[in-house]
């Protein structure tokens, strides 16, 4: 089974289901992508997995967008490439599955730019607010990104006109590295006032989306598209914001995945601050200026300096993915019964986590079961 | 004994000490307020009570102060009238006092105006902030101080320039009820270029002051002045704020006293909002308009429409002046070394509480020794 395969399966996956589905990454998980996709592919899978595949199961497009992917010099990133964010994703757990429904990792990221993803993900900040930002606004927004990208932080945001723009800019503008996630296809520049700029994060930062190459945004894959932004970021500030803003939205993603939430306070008579008044109302962390995002920041694991414990692999592990797990025996290999005895879990409560301990390279298939990685524990 | 030998015992009383002295207290509330006046102008009290009030003791006011207070319409207000806000300086408690040095209640207030100080003290909120107050600052003053006006909410504040003025200017212009507590006498307008609407908050609402007449304004008396501000309101709200204003002092006597602090965010960028900002990452609470500032207020006791249980006498005691209480016997008399064999404290400590008991007509002096009050179990 080549890599070409392999990416070619996961660029199928890609598109195959919307939005991302844990039965399907189960399957992957079980039987690899290749595997899966030829089930998919076929109707081959259980019936809710065959029903939400059904509507796409039979375009094929992988080699057209892996070709366009190539000319444009970008690459898929998938779980198990080196790129892949473990770390940040890990926060897709079972808790934050259950604070708030389809809060799941992508099944595999489009990407474009010069900077890895798994390394800006490692010290990142998301700075979003609204299109309809106030100069106030888009100052502050540039103040922070510069300042957070002087201090090697990545900025990372949603590409749009208001905060996002000024904040994406202000870190170019610094020599900083900015993600911009996109809520389309990566040959899909949106808003098209965004172009030039888009461009520019493509030559000098990231952009990365979950959605293969065509798909148009619409306002569901904005909502959507807003958890990658606040997983792919050790905290989330709010510049500005209407009451109905999509940065709030943004915010209840960072709060589900566990990460600070942070607002910029704003004149109480200015609409555009609002929802920057109800965030820090609801507990949100004020912050003024870049050294207090960092600080806020700071105070998640993988963004701190100086960890007060030695970090292992296993850090970060939902409750489930602990007990598969500790299922595994220390030598050779168990089917996933096994592990489901062993663990006190239903077997369909395996799939997720043994996917996710392979992807963080805590566990692999051999021979159709289950083992650990030699020499993690 | 003469009401009147009274009421010029407390005038001669409130110019001998400054600021406010526990032991002072404590003498008054032994052995009333003309005995104390007399022992003191006689030098015939404890020693380090004598040395504090050495400079003024041959000082002797009293019966001009009063005739200037009666000029004017106004009158002295003694921890034995009704309209002492026995209520909201019970929060001057040992907590209080352990929190902040001099946190303590005046001995007597000074007051001019047509609102009694006990109603406006009920259900009265704070709004302070910097003498150089921004447009944005003036007009949010405003704005909080009309809708608490128009909610039947006193508005208490220091009658200074900035928002001190736009918060007293807009209660009135409301209707509502506005209380300035000055740093000096009565008949010492300051500022100077606030005559006018001082002299209407005297015509419409109430100046107070610890201070008798003739006293002017200093540094120290305006930070002491705070704690009254802190003390007759329900909840402080600072508006504007540059990061050494002395709203963030009356902020802090106010956290003393066990009060809800509140702030109004603003720009960032503008330096006014600083000290609202620093007080917003302390833990203040940030508001945004009247309803916030009412629901604030209306978390205690004496502010709440419909108290969860039911309010009794005791309500607001410390602890040292609960273990007093229980000390009194059911029926009959107890002296001061007997209360304190009870209660077991040291016969010094009793006397504060004493006063305070008194003062909230909880226990009397009755042939030299002290008991309940009748029908208050």
């Amino acid at each position: 089974m080549s890599a070409d395969a392999a990416v070619r399966a996961w660029a199928y996956l890609s598109r195959v289901a919307e939005p991302p589905r844990d039965d399907l990454a189960a399957l992957v998980g079980r039987v690899g992508p290749v595997e899966a996709a030829e089930r998919i592919r076929r109707g081959a899978v259980d019936a809710d997995l065959a029903r939400h595949t059904e509507a796409r199961r039979e375009i094929d497009r992988a080699v057209e967008d892996l070709e366009l992917l190539a000319r444009r010099g970008g690459r898929l990133v998938a779980p198990d490439d080196d790129e892949w964010p473990a770390l940040a994703f890990a926060a897709f757990d079972g808790t934050a599955a259950a604070a708030k429904p389809d809060c799941r990792p992508p099944m595999v990221l489009w990407a474009l730019g010069p900077v890895r993803l798994d390394e800006a993900a490692e010290r990142a900040t998301a700075i979003v607010g609204t299109r309809a930002a106030t100069a106030y606004g888009e100052l502050v927004a540039a103040d922070l990104a510069a300042g957070l990208a002087e201090r090697d932080v990545a900025v990372v945001s949603g590409g749009a006109y208001g905060i996002d723009g000024a904040a994406h800019r202000a870190a170019l503008a610094a020599d900083g590295i900015t993600a911009a996630v996109l809520a389309g296809g990566i040959d899909i520049p949106y808003p098209a006032g965004h172009s030039a700029l888009l461009h520019r994060i493509a030559a000098h930062g990231l952009l990365v989306t979950e959605y293969p190459p065509g798909v148009h945004p619409a306002r569901y894959r904005f909502l959507t598209r807003n958890r990658l932004v606040a997983a792919l970021a050790g905290a989330t500030v709010v510049v500005e914001a209407g009451l109905r803003s999509g940065a709030a939205n943004t915010a209840a993603w960072a709060r589900a995945l566990g990460r600070p939430v942070a607002a910029v306070p704003g004149p109480v008579t200015s609409s555009s601050s609002a929802g920057c008044h109800a965030l820090l109302r609801g507990g949100a962390d004020l912050v003024t200026r870049a050294d207090e995002v960092l600080e806020l920041a700071g105070r998640i694991g993988e963004l701190a300096p100086d960890p007060p414990r030695p970090v292992t692999p296993l850090d970060g592990l939902s409750d489930a993915e602990r007990l598969v797990y500790e299922a595994l025996p220390g030598r050779g290999v168990v089917t996933v019964d096994q592990i489901a005895v062993a663990s006190g879990l239903a077997p369909a409560q395996v799939f997720g986590p043994l996917a996710l301990l392979e992807v963080a390279g805590l566990a692999e298939r051999r021979d159709g079961s289950w083992g650990m990685v030699r020499g993690k524990r």
